[in-house]
């Protein structure tokens, strides 16, 4: 590292240290804002607010629902945004230099049973260092992070070559549509970081999923005489059974090193069992719902196809499928997989960073989850990369919290790339 | 058949024959009476009026839910039956012989999904014989048959030694409280008949059934990692199998040649499954609903006993349900088992007056589901024997019906078996 980065790296690190507070107080403040899907106003004007404040051109819009439903890659339960903003704030650089976009999103999963929070889901209180709420680590910690860095990078006093565009997004937690509202708009960039909480593992690729709705259909009939129907509930027990054998097929296929520590690289889950209405009688229906696993390189078509004709196969093993086919359905959320190549270049740029303030190697890794790097990378034209402080077995429960040393970490590191990737104007630096 | 027992046949065929529209007429009026739970009391009246009319004593009351609640057999999903009365007819005879207690439901179960009727459930409508209508079958038309068999029997002039007692009850869907009120009011008799629809077949031993509920436990994870939970779903599935293993070792034990064309005598049914609240997330928690039929000889505790010992041993098969084993609950409806010597006096009289107006061999067998019989066999002190007009394949479902012929035919028959086990005041004969 060249002497003038070790000393950037420094007035980084000590930039940080001494807005600690400032940084904790307004990730507290975050939290405290209850942005689940509908209700992210507030905290979006203060990003924005914030964004204005670092002097970036800030755009904040509601997405047009009725021109994004047409295009193929919208997902969303709803479709109008009103009271529903996205931010985008750029930085210009001065020219000749990479581009890098920042991605983060403001919508939050609602908190849940309360009784099960030992404190206010909303309160953003910090103890031993960890500071709690609902969204703290998933991810209002790791967009902090990226502010951090941006106002870090500025306190140098210098100018990027690269643009630097930080977007804070709704819908990631509904498939999407945030950040696809950007991608149409045309924000793009040389690379793109999203720092979902990855507990500082790197992420060049990640697992896509959708969601699937299978019915699985019986005979009615009285339970005294249950010999005279077909139970639905047994037959759903063979398409479960059916299902758990595509996943051992497709996983087989994953061999990329990547997926060396996971044990189910792209699980199918069936999350949701119903059937039957009546305890004495036969059930008729059953509903299935799951998510599959989608694989970094895969397309969703490609996966519905493989399920749709795997599903076909029952017939196979039970003449009843035949006459009565379950039916699949695709339906609710769904996240795009991501492939950047691990020996990408922003990939080099990010690792030597973390290598320079963690002082060991990164743990690279591919996400068991989709986020929205899928759509940069496949739609929007920007390979992306995950990294981020927090960790995902607290995110959607109850006390979830991120460790503030840890999205400082990121911050620091996250300064650094910006500044090795978009480039310092030399003729400041 | 000594010869005035023949003149009294061919006088009630053809008494049976020549009233058949008003006894139509009284079915149609019956059916188009709603008597869901709740709203008995409109039949009811009806039937108090019918039985003034044949000049029988006459009671009708609201079951003292509250008095009621307290006794070990008590099953209701109600503890008040304030518009909902039993009525009770009863016909002295002038002494010396046996008694005869008559027993029908008027509750009937709702019409459900109304798209499915062809008509309005509620019209009991006649086409090509059959009268249509929700509770045609089950039990309306039965009951018409016993109010046939008395009338035909008091037109014939003559005077009975044992009582003749009739019970319109209610509840019976739902666990016999309405029996069990009569019961508790001390009506008892020598024998009962029931003429629930048998398709004119011949039950003097009836399956009981209980409900139950089993809430299967996992540990909830995200799909993506779905390695990292245990699912519900997938738990329940080795507890449905568990429990089929129960129904063929019950099965197994059952040798009564009166099921010997019935390919599962005491059935198991899981009617209803539902499980976990997210398609990504791993299920914590599945909820199986069931039925489980009890063996005419058998108690109801002692088939609960035996559920519970073989749920506890799904522990030897996964270690899981040491740590997490499954509960099971009691809840909703049961019906009591009842069984009844096939050698018993009042089955002998009831087969000869099948024979005699059917002209061949009646079949015998176990019911595969539950009536009242089994309260008034097991704890009324009155051996019940079940016997009537209608199939159950239509009981409980749209476009229910009843063919009248077998309405009359039974009619016949009952009032036959009134003479024979009542026996005629000879005084007068």
């Amino acid at each position: 590292m060249p002497k003038h980065l070790v000393e950037l790296q420094k007035h980084i690190h000590e930039w940080i240290s001494l807005h600690r507070e400032e940084s904790t107080d307004f990730l507290r403040k975050l939290v405290s804002m209850p942005s689940t899907q509908g209700n992210e106003q507030r905290a979006q004007f203060l990003i924005a607010d914030k964004l204005l404040e670092l002097a970036l051109e800030v755009e904040l819009w509601e997405p047009d629902g009725e021109a994004l439903a047409s295009h193929p890659y919208f997902c969303s339960p709803r479709n109008h945004f009103t009271g529903s903003p996205n931010v985008v704030g750029v930085w210009k650089g001065v020219g000749g230099g990479r581009s890098l976009l920042l991605n983060g999103h403001m919508d939050v999963v609602p908190e849940g049973n309360r009784a099960q929070w030992h404190d206010d889901p909303w309160s953003g209180q910090v103890v031993d260092g960890k500071l709690y709420g609902r969204g703290a680590t998933d991810m209002k910690g790791g967009n902090v992070s990226l502010l951090i860095a941006i106002e870090a990078v500025q306190s140098l006093g210098i100018q990027l070559k690269g643009d630097v565009i930080f977007e804070s997004v709704i819908e990631e937690e509904s498939g999407g549509a945030g950040t696809l509202a950007a991608i149409v708009k045309g924000y793009k960039a040389d690379a793109a970081l999203i720092p979902e909480p990855t507990n500082m593992r790197i992420f060049p690729k990640q697992q896509g999923s959708m969601w699937f709705r299978i019915e699985v259909k019986g005979r009615s009939a009285h339970g005294g005489t249950r010999y005279e129907g077909v139970s639905a509930i047994e037959k759903s027990i063979a398409v479960i059974e059916h299902i758990r054998a595509l996943e051992v097929e497709r996983n087989a296929r994953i061999t990329d090193p990547l997926y060396a520590n996971n044990p189910i690289p792209i699980p199918i889950n069936i999350g949701v069992i119903q059937g039957g209405n009546w305890p004495s009688s036969v059930s008729d229906t059953v509903k299935l719902e799951g998510r599959m696993g989608v694989a970094p390189e895969e397309t969703l078509d490609g996966a519905k196809e493989e399920m749709l004709r795997w599903i076909a196969r029952l017939s196979e093993k039970d003449p009843w499928f035949k006459a009565h086919p379950p039916s699949v359905e695709w339906f609710g959320a769904q996240w795009v997989p991501g492939s950047v190549d691990p020996e990408h270049a922003f990939m080099q740029v990010l690792m030597q960073q973390f290598r320079a303030v963690k002082q060991v190697e990164p743990v690279i890794e591919a996400s068991p989850w989709g986020t929205d790097g899928g759509l940069l990378t496949q739609v929007g034209d920007t390979p992306c990369i995950v990294f981020g402080p927090g960790i995902t077995q607290v995110a959607h429960y109850p006390n979830e919290y991120i460790e503030m040393e840890h999205v400082f970490e990121s911050a620091e590191i996250i300064a650094l790339t910006i500044i090795q990737w978009c480039g310092l104007d030399e003729a400041e630096a």
